[in-house]
């Protein structure tokens, strides 16, 4: 059994990298960082990797401060966590730095492309609780600061226990970890607690810009928008989540130019309809209900694009109902 | 014990009223049905009332099309469900047709008067994880609709297990309503996917008129500004939560102007903050961190009046940590 193998590649194991996955969030950060502990706690040295710098509000994770942007060096063993297929890595994965390692893919996207040496890819609400049974199988005891990393990923990825994915298992895990010294209480408030009154003027400026095609709500965060509101691009976090609890549209849409010409697009949808699809032949990856890829081209291009290749996974999937 | 006293007296009931409170929300809307499903379960005849109509996206509770204004007539048993004083029963409330029933008084608000025959009012998330003790209390076994009921009400008052009273216990709550039948997705979907895109151009006013005085952040929507904007006034829900999440502050209120010179008056506070004591000394009532009241007068004078109670309530508690 895969958690038995992995287990058994730790147990040779004296130095082992953690990759998170580009563009950062709690998911990839608060996985990496269990495991991280975890192995610590069996002696093992672990280093962290993240081709991007962590976002401010990521720093309540503990040891988040230990991440940087490196590729393997001479650990035996690599773990990629939360990235659905090699490119998510970033810059920090070299195929010929990583020849000589074990490559241990652990994710919990449908679309991964099952890169490793070994992949621990399955349906769970979240990374964090694929490694909270890596940290069981390798029979390290939880204590509060893994817990706490754990529960962040998966309190984060489930956007609260609200994602279509989180099952009775999902909040039985939770518990677990909080029986174990996580706080929920403060796990929530920094993951979700955090937003500043700077973004109220750009939020607002993206309602306005919303617009609606068929069974498609959309809106534009341009490099334009960021500069007038003068908000960091972090700022159009959440903005997708917000849109998806629209409930007379199937399908919310964030275009957000995150360099000039070049456009992150996020994807939520009903639970009837799934994203993942559109954002693989695109490029990108994520989860039915929330997925994303990034696009190069003017706004209208990318909108068009996006927006045609969304009607047609709409047609194949006819609503369930009419939206109220 | 108290549990053992009000299945004592549901024993001897054949007919209960079970009473929702005013502007009702999901936690006493679900509550009263869970309960009412399971004293019908027991052969006993559950009425329900509520003073107010139901909002539309609560219809999605099995059994919420049963409220009516009602009070009481021939029910020898009444419960008031997450009400924590008689005025909060609003008009139904009739102490000369109460006068030769029991009442027993079910609420988790820290602010509740004791005002019941019986009083279960204790410290939980939500009045829900209260009447699933009541329900095994009655021996009756939990079915899919009771436990659909009891996890609307757990699910709403958490703000999907997000408030600083969720406890360990409330996810095991949880658990045991989703192994019952329950749909996490369903019931999560029902309370937090149910904004029209109308609402966006009222939020946007909301958000430009968001002011700041101190560690207090506040906006208002006023009578005039649901005209203008030509939306129900519900659309004005969420939006206190929604400024509860900005770190930069640590109390957050919305004016909310529900008739011409009358004003409801929605707190939230950090967990180092208390507002239910500003609440109840402006004839409200609540919890620590969330929190209200309605005051008449004009927009000035209750802003004036608010904020000044708010100052001294925050010069009380000083802030544990520079907000971030």
């Amino acid at each position: 059994m895969i958690l038995d193998e992995i287990a058994s590649l730790v147990s040779g194991a004296r130095r082992v990298l953690l990759i998170a996955h580009v563009m950062p969030d709690a998911d990839t950060i608060g996985s990496a960082l269990g495991l991280a502990w975890a192995l610590r706690a069996r002696g093992i040295e672990a280093r962290l990797s993240c081709a991007d710098p962590l976002p401010p509000d990521l720093r309540f994770i503990p040891g988040s401060e230990g991440f940087a942007a490196r590729t393997r060096t001479d650990e035996e063993l690599v773990f990629a966590i939360d990235a659905s297929d090699p490119r998510r890595l970033g810059e920090v994965y070299d195929p010929e730095a990583f020849a000589t390692a074990r490559l241990v893919n652990i994710d919990h996207h449908v679309t991964n492309t099952q890169y490793g040496d070994l992949n621990l890819v399955a349906d769970r609400s979240s990374t964090a609780e694929l490694i909270y049974e890596v940290v069981r199988a390798l029979g390290v005891p939880l204590d509060a600061r893994i817990a706490t990393c754990l529960l962040a990923g998966l309190v984060s990825d489930t956007c609260g226990f609200r994602t279509t994915n989180t099952t009775a298992d999902s909040l039985r895990t939770a518990v677990a970890l909080m029986e174990a010294g996580a706080s929920l209480t403060e796990v929530s408030d920094g993951l979700f607690n955090h937003r500043s009154l700077d973004i109220l003027p750009l939020w607002g400026a993206a309602f306005a810009a919303a617009r609606v095609s068929g069974e498609i709500v959309w809106t534009e965060v341009t490099q334009d928008l960021l500069r007038k509101t003068g908000v960091d691009i972090s700022a159009a976090d959440g903005l997708a989540n917000f849109f998806s609890t629209l409930d007379t549209t199937r399908v919310a849409v964030v275009f957000l130019e995150v360099a000039p010409g070049r456009f992150d697009v996020n994807l939520r949808s009903s639970a009837d309809v799934d994203v993942s699809g559109v954002a693989l032949a695109l490029g990108g990856g994520g989860h039915p209900q929330a997925a994303g890829c990034q696009l190069d081209g003017s706004l209208a291009e990318v909108r068009e694009r996006v927006l045609a290749a969304l009607q047609e996974a709409l047609q194949a999937s006819p609503a369930a109902r009419t939206p109220s």
